[in-house]
This record gives C-alpha cells, sequence and structure tokens, in this order.
C-alpha cells in the first residue's frame, strides 16, 4: 500500500488541478492513475514529470507503439511491478497481442542472460558505433 | 581485460568451429566477435546461447530494428558496457541516426525514472492488464 | 497477478504438450508451474527456454545443489519474488537446512555491499585472474 | 581510478596496522587489495568491513569454494569489475577450471534471464518453501 | 510470505535473546521487527548484521535524518519493498513532511534517469574528484 | 569512449547555444559537462534534462549538500562511472571530507546488504509509514 495518502482527483492545488485534467485529455481517460496521485503531493514535482513525460512519450521519428515497447522492456529489467502492469495494457491497447509480447519477452530475457555473461568474462567492445568509425 | 584466455577463431574443436561460422555467416562479418570467443571456453555453453540468439532475434512479428532497440535499452538499464556500444552500432547499421537514438535514449532514462518513483510510493496497479479485464 | 492467461495444462498445441510433459518427467511433478505456463503463450520461445533451462541445470563437474544456489543467489541480488520462492524450497529440497540458508544469503548479503563499495570508490583491479597472470 | 587517495601500507593509524597485518595473515598475501586500502580512509568501517568478512568468509557448513563462487555470481549479477576480476580469480586459485567457470557463469546468465521473464508476466508462486509446507 | 518461520520473540537461544534486546532498547520499541526475526535463523549471522548496522547508523560527522534518507534512496534504487516501507516511516518519523519526501524522491528519480544516460552515451568523466586533483 | 560525437561547445544551433550557457552560469564553470555535449545531439531532449535538473537541484526545504550526497547514493547502487566521479567531487567541493565520504558509504554499502537480505527472507512490512498510521 501506499506510503503516503494519494491526492484526491478533486484536490483544491490550482498546479494539481491543472496537471491532473491535462493527464485525463492527454491519455483520454476519466481517472486519474495512482502514480500522478502520489507524485501531487508535490505539486512542482508532478508537473516537472508530467511535462517531461509528455513530451517524451509523444510519435516522433520513433512511433509511439515502439516507445511504449521501450517503457515495457525497461520496466521489466527494472522488476517494476506498476509499471510492468501499466505498460503491458498499454502495449496490447496499441496491439500488441500475446505472441508480439512472447517476442518482445524473449528479446528482453536473452539481453538480461547476455549482459551479464559479457559483464562476467570482463570482455572489451570490439564492434565500434558510428562515432569511433567516421573519420 | 578478459578473464579467460578468448578462445581463437581457428580453435580445432568441432563444436567450436561449426557454431563460430555460423556466427559469421549469419551476421555477414568476418570476425568472430569477443562474447562468442569467451563463451567458447565451454563449447556447449557456446552452442546454447548461439541457438537461442539467432532463433530470436529474427524478423517476427516485430520486426529486427524494434528489437535491437529493445537490446539496446535493456542493455543501457543493466549499464552493460559491451553490449551497449555492440547495440548502439547494431541499430546506426539499421538505419537509426543520431536523433532516433536521442528519442530512444530519452524514453529509456525517462522509464528508469519512473519506475523508481512507482517503487518509492509503493503504489497499486490500477490498469488492468487485458488477461484481468477479460471475463 | 499475471499479465496474460495462463496456457492451460491440457492445451491442445502440440509444441506445448510436449514441452510440458517433459517438464513434469524431468522434474518428477504432476503440475506445471506457472512460468511455464505464462511462457507457454509463446510456444516457441517456451521450448527454447526449456531447452536451455534443462542443458544447463543438469548435474555437471558443479553439482545441482550448486547450481541452485547459484539460482538462488541471482535470484534474490535481482530481488525477483517468484525465483526467490521457487529456489528456495528447490535448495531445501536438496537438504539445505536453515543454518545452511543463513549461511549462503550471509555471503549474498556480504557481496552486494562489498560490490557497491568497490564501485564507489572507483578502485582499480589488483588480483589477475588467470588469463593475465598465464604468459 | 579511485575517487580517494589510497591509503599506504604502511599508514601508521593503529586501527589500520591492525587490520592490514589480519588481513594479510588471514589472506595468506603480502600486498593489501585495494579495497580494503580506500575502506582505510575511514578506519572504523574498515575494521567493520573486514570482521564481517573474515566472519563470514570461513568455511562451514557450506564450503570456501561454494561460497566464493556465490560471491562471484552476486559480482557478476551487480556487474562489478572489481569484483569480478577478483572472485574469479579466487575461484580459478580453489580449482575451477574454464569448463567449471563455464557451468557457474551459464546458471548465472540463465537465471538474470528467467528472473526476469518470471517478473515481466507477474506470475504468482507456486512451489513454497518450507515455511509454509509445515504446519 | 516469508520463506523461513520467523524465529519467536522469545526464542531461548541466549544469542538470539542478547540481540533482541538490544534491538528493542537502542531502537526504543517493544516488537522486534521482522527482518531481525528471519535473520534469527542464523544467530551468527544475525549478530552480526545488528552490530554493524548499530554502529553505522548512529549520528557521526553525518546526521541520522541524512543517514535515514540516504538509506530511503538506496532502497527506491534497488526497489526493496520491506525497507521503503520501513525506511519512509523512519524518515517521517524524524521529521520529513511529504514535501520534504517529495524532494528526496525527486533527486533519486532524477539521478536513475541521469545515471542510465551517462551509461547510454559511455562517455568519460571529466569532472575529478579530489584524489586526482591534488598533486 | 563515447557512442555517438559530442557535441562542440560553440555548436550553433539556437537551442543548444542556450542551454550550454546556462549550464556554465549555473554551475558557475567554463567548461560545458561530457553528459550534456553528448545529450545535445538531440536539442529538445538536452533541455528537458537541464530544466529539470536545474529545477530539482536546487536548495529547497532540503538542502543542497544533502541532495548531491543522494546523488552519489543513487549513483554508487547503480554502478555509475560517470556520476560516481561526478557527485564524489561535488560532494567534496561542497565539504564533504574522506570521513564524511566514509560515512556516507558506509551507509550505502549497508543498505544494499539489507535490502537482499530483506527481499530474500521474503519478509512483510511492519513498520507503518505515516500514510497508513493515520486514521
Amino acid at each position: 500500500m501506499p506510503t503516503v495518502k494519494l491526492v484526491a482527483e478533486d484536490d483544491p492545488n490550482l498546479q494539481v488541478q491543472r496537471v491532473f485534467t491535462d493527464i485525463k485529455a492527454t491519455k483520454k481517460i476519466d481517472r486519474v492513475p495512482n502514480i500522478w496521485r502520489a507524485l501531487a503531493t508535490h505539486p512542482e514535482h508532478l508537473e516537472l514529470c508530467w511535462t517531461r513525460l509528455k513530451a517524451i512519450m509523444r510519435p516522433g521519428k520513433v512511433d509511439l507503439l515502439t516507445k511504449e515497447i521501450i517503457a515495457l522492456a525497461v520496466s521489466v529489467t527494472n522488476s517494476c511491478r506498476y509499471c510492468i502492469n501499466s505498460h503491458t495494457a498499454a502495449t496490447q491497447k496499441l496491439g500488441l497481442d500475446d505472441e508480439m509480447l512472447g517476442e518482445v519477452l524473449a528479446v528482453v530475457g536473452l539481453f538480461n542472460q547476455m549482459n551479464k555473461l559479457a559483464d562476467a568474462y570482463q570482455i572489451e567492445p570490439d564492434i565500434l558505433p558510428e562515432a569511433a568509425r567516421t573519420p
């Protein structure tokens, strides 16, 4: 259970109201998710976090489904229960079926394994990224 | 520096030769990357790892660029130096320019932040994945 | 609760049936554990994961109890609730009593502490592994 | 490079001298490893860490090689460069050859993968440890 | 639920009794917290852990509230549910209100994000700590 | 070495120039640190990150030294080499001597150990934060 009292959706603080309204309008939902209600205990931080997420989670050169897949991959690697739930749901809402979810998670599992093996053997990088290859 | 002597590319072990040949053919490269040379100190494990990676890193319902992006997201979250280098290079080879790389890493940074805030407040999941919503 | 509907033990998919049967025969159990039922939502990935685990978790030069202890140490370090439960049970089934479990966890706690202190001070390695010491 | 000036092996501080002498005598070495020289910048903490490690890393019901294997498994999972080097060397000194090292690391890689898959699907524990099974 | 049977507060083991009494006296509480009851399944390890925590969590040049804030920051970064709960409570008992908690967690979230971005770009350190700057 | 070409301090992009100028003015330095030069490969993300850090790393109810200590604790727990270096230097610049650094790191090491032991035994929270105790 939460370590703070979640802020009510109709809390009178003006900054909180502005952000809650924007969250619901942007995400096209009618309930404010728990994470935002907890962050609202510090209205300035709530606003900082929301404006950041809103700016980053817009379709860009990288589309929105790919961004949500990345969010899920990070959340799994970090074992974040709240985020695994919310991003699995978000990817499913954007069209990811069980088979595609399985493909995504197969890659996540594979590289959690490969990362540790690479660290274990303390090998040196061999494939150089672009920055090093261009003169 | 590596904690084991990397296996030479022309090592006579038959299992190692079979895997090294397949790696170079599949990835269309002429050098065996260091990670595989380290894993080759245990030929059975080398083969297990390679066959697994080969099966998973094929284009499926999820395309190859997305899979490499996931690999990069996991490697960054795990701070794996070898893998960050190799998967940054892989995504760049598949067309990711600096702007797209910035978009991808923005998402990775954002959710490393959001994951910890969700854990910090110990909030309960609110958005239920599909499994819970279907009767 | 799971993010996907766990696959039923009598699911008609042939690949799933083959793997479920092998899991129960190999582990000498009559229920398929939840992790395998979740992975079965992608039958090819289920088979990849099971064949890998089966090959690695056989007694080798390193015996099975030691392998299960390693599994537990990794699961604790990763804070994986499902795996901490299942590998604590597995080690207990193989003979680890509360005193031995305490010894194992003491080592796990100790090195989670020592790892971070080594990183904190950014010290250089001094004890070189074999690869570096042999001419 | 280190973030503090490593304490010289002949530092006059009495607490530091007492601990340095004990480290060398216990480990049968003639150089004080870097980690202890860094910790010596806070002599009380140095002594706390050393007495703890000395007590835990004694052969008990769990033998010393198994304890060093656990230390390595934790260090790999935490990607601690200093500790991966020192514990790989320690296990090799106690008899672990390349094949056994490969077996140990195969288990470490496997469970870094399985842990994340278990978290990804948010499955509930099924195998109950001893505490829950005894009436 | 715990993986071991928690040791009863009136357990007859003398080492356990000595430590339990000291915990309650030092923390000015009348119940032994669960973590200590679990550690008590290995009385020697219980005593090692308690004496270490008692020595470190005393006010020093760094005051106790700051130490508890550090404990909370570490526990959030490690997503440790038990510790997030207990250290949030501890900081609140020492005077941290919701606004201050928000400030602390904002820093924790920020650096979980910045750490990964720094690793992602594999940049070299530029600001050198004192040890490197003094001749 | 970096995976992208670090943006030059005199890069003509207006958004980059605005942010670089503000970084140097705010931090009272005359060189732009590497992390910001890497982030500048995506000017919008650079600005998002900088404005966030600037807002959070101001003295508030929690003073600046405490905030830098938290940053260091997180960076150590995440083993981020770049950040460990930069935040150790920052805390030293704000007055933290070797003894105080030792105290801070002792707490970081202690709770990396205690977190994993708490997870290992799967104990239930007992000390409830304020939210749960107030009616």
